[in-house]
């Protein structure tokens, strides 16, 4: 027999009006035969008013009471679509996370998925019932409530479409689908029919905001077909799934950017072992996160190290290194607040010689000046002026033919 | 080691400042080598809110929803004051009523505790902590939560108190304990020092709103001590508790009343068996509840045949019995909106005689006309005009000498 998980989060739920559509949805589209799976996020702000709650107590709330409060928010959005739904003759069973059998590790705030007895779940199946689980939540051992972390809800959609052995987990969005790139940006952007996880996984490490990365992370090693759907409207939207033989003929897949980036270049550091965990020991310690890193290969014995972190941790991140110049020996700092990474991703680039050429051959001729570059298996990733931006990713768009089929 | 369960409600659950004020005083208030638990309801008008919320879902939501989504108020509120307790240092965990092992039967909205398994509650008082229980809630044996109806954080906090063989159940409202009558209305009303169940049981279903009815009555089954308090105030309160012999000194207990009655008296009716089966069995049928009934003997084969409503279901009963006079055969019903019931309980009425007569008496020299009487074991109640409920209550309260120890 079929089964579907579908997720449901964000602007989707964001009042009973939603609800109610997103209930009409099911009632309509539903196949008999199939064995239909809902998990939902919190009612609209919800989430955001129960975290000013635990701020007003505590700065620094107790994890455990923290996972016990925050996870009212998916109870009641299960509760409500039930009882929407079978007041208008849907039967269906809301579930919380440990009443689906979902079983976490003890991180409380940030709990991973560790096993699932679906055997509740089935039972509900049998009788025809529509089951509807609070998504981003779950029990430990010890039958404490955890939760999953921000965003948490895709993968505990993705994580019972993986234990039910699920045809397809479905979550909606408020687009169309996964884009070649912002459509904001480049009018020319098109909607992917079909992305591999590792391109996704690439698309969503670059802020492409439509999956969080766990749950294409899990997606991927339970070979777990995701499909991403407008929950406002009909079409097939953008299937996700593993590599297949036929799928290299398109190079690239996508263009994808962070705009909220800045650089740091640290001049005249001694080129010689230990240098880069001298530097960014210190910066990793006061917990700011390092993207980009280049070394370039100096004269006399200096090199320049040059890094990017987000924007908003770069004073911190100054502060790091002024503070530190001592064990750190640098002449010098230069940093850049307006710049911008720009990638382009695809799995055809493994077979494919030459992107790497064409993709700087591009932006040279539209004359952007490349900053950096890292490079991955399936990704190039450059940074470039963020004036930038608009130029680069429409020349690449047309370079790659990405408006085409 | 000793035990006690602390249940705090309604006001003094109405918002962070309050809780903060709560946990404040657990903290100041504790002696080491107690163990605490605490009960919870839900945060002022949460509840109220949910239940709006699932009003506009539907009149008549599938009621294991309602549960669903009604018990996550008093999640919020225990995740809530353990994470203020933990802030302050106080050591303590929160738990659901599942978590806490509170068994219930299936019957959605209405549940009964059928049993509680404390295993887990007492490891975390052998670990020192103070343990914070969500009221109201339980679930059944497949896991389903319920939800115990309204006022049920009272028989969650009796219900602990009887499995963990506590040595005091602490009620805490808004008022200093259980009063010999409402000092709203009688200046010398006096705060009892102690009562017996039946004596509780008695005034608070005559509408003296301290403690929810149910939970007394399962505190008289389990011999469970409880006492109410005031949350703001220092105070001994009121110890419910039962009977001692040395209690026979007092006579009666306190002068309990209800406004919000309506009289009905069906003129004219068969003096022959099965006619009051044939006028109550409509009124049953449509939901209304009938509180005192009487019927006097008639002459000529005729009786006249009174009863007590709800006044707000007055009309309700009316209608009724106008739709069924050919069943009922009655020559005319006259009803009454402005009566009220004055209650004197006590169970010193057991072992001394003639209580009702210093009743009526006392009434008759204060002009006050008595329309019904009716008497249990340890109350005598009479139905009066509304005008004169202050004058029969001060009246009844000085000759049962109330005011004095």
């Amino acid at each position: 027999m079929k089964t579907i998980v579908q997720k449901y989060g964000g602007t989707s739920v964001s009042s009973i009006q939603k609800l109610k559509k997103i209930a009409e949805k099911i009632a309509r589209d539903r196949v008999s035969g199939v064995n239909y799976l809902i998990v939902l996020s919190a009612m609209g702000d919800t989430t955001d008013k129960l975290v000013t709650l635990s701020n007003k107590v505590s700065k620094q709330p107790n994890p455990r009471d923290y996972d016990m409060l925050l996870s009212t928010g998916e109870q009641v959005s299960v509760a409500v679509l039930s009882m929407i739904l079978n007041n208008i003759n849907v039967n269906s069973i809301s579930f919380t996370g440990w009443q689906a059998g979902i079983r976490t590790d003890s991180t409380s705030m940030m709990a991973r998925i560790e096993a699932i007895n679906v055997k509740k779940i089935k039972s509900e199946f049998m009788k025809k019932n529509i089951v509807v689980v609070a998504g981003f939540q779950g029990v430990d051992d010890k039958d404490n409530i955890t939760t999953l972390g921000r965003g948490g809800s895709d993968t505990t959609a993705v994580a019972l479409a993986a234990a039910l052995k699920a045809d397809e987990c479905q979550i909606y969005t408020d687009v169309d689908g996964v884009y070649t790139t912002d459509p904001r940006l480049c009018i020319k952007a098109r909607k992917l029919n079909k992305l591999t996880y590792e391109e996704m996984l690439e698309m969503a490490g670059l802020g492409s905001k439509v999956l969080q990365l766990r749950s294409v992370e899990f997606a991927s090693k339970h070979k777990v077909p995701i499909r991403v759907l407008n929950a406002h409207n009909i079409g097939s939207g953008t299937l996700i799934t593993k590599e297949e033989k036929k799928m290299e003929g398109a190079l690239i897949s996508g263009i994808a950017f962070t705009k909220d980036e800045a650089e740091v270049m640290i001049k005249g550091v001694k080129d010689q072992p230990g240098v880069a965990a001298k530097i960014l020991g210190p910066i990793g310690d006061a917990k700011i996160e390092v993207d980009m890193i280049v070394q370039n290969v100096g004269s006399n014995g200096l090199a320049d190290f040059t890094f990017t972190v987000s924007r908003n941790t770069l004073k911190k991140a100054l502060q790091v290194i002024e503070k530190n110049k001592k064990t750190m020996m640098y002449e010098s700092v230069i940093s850049k607040r307006n710049i911008v990474k720009v990638s382009i991703v695809g799995v055809g680039m493994r077979s494919h010689a030459g992107i790497a050429g064409r993709m700087f051959k591009c932006l040279a001729k539209n004359k952007v000046n490349i900053r950096m570059i890292s490079t991955s298996e399936i990704k190039i990733s450059v940074v470039i002026d963020q004036k930038n931006l608009e130029l680069a990713v429409n020349a690449l768009h047309n370079e790659f033919k990405l408006e085409n089929k």
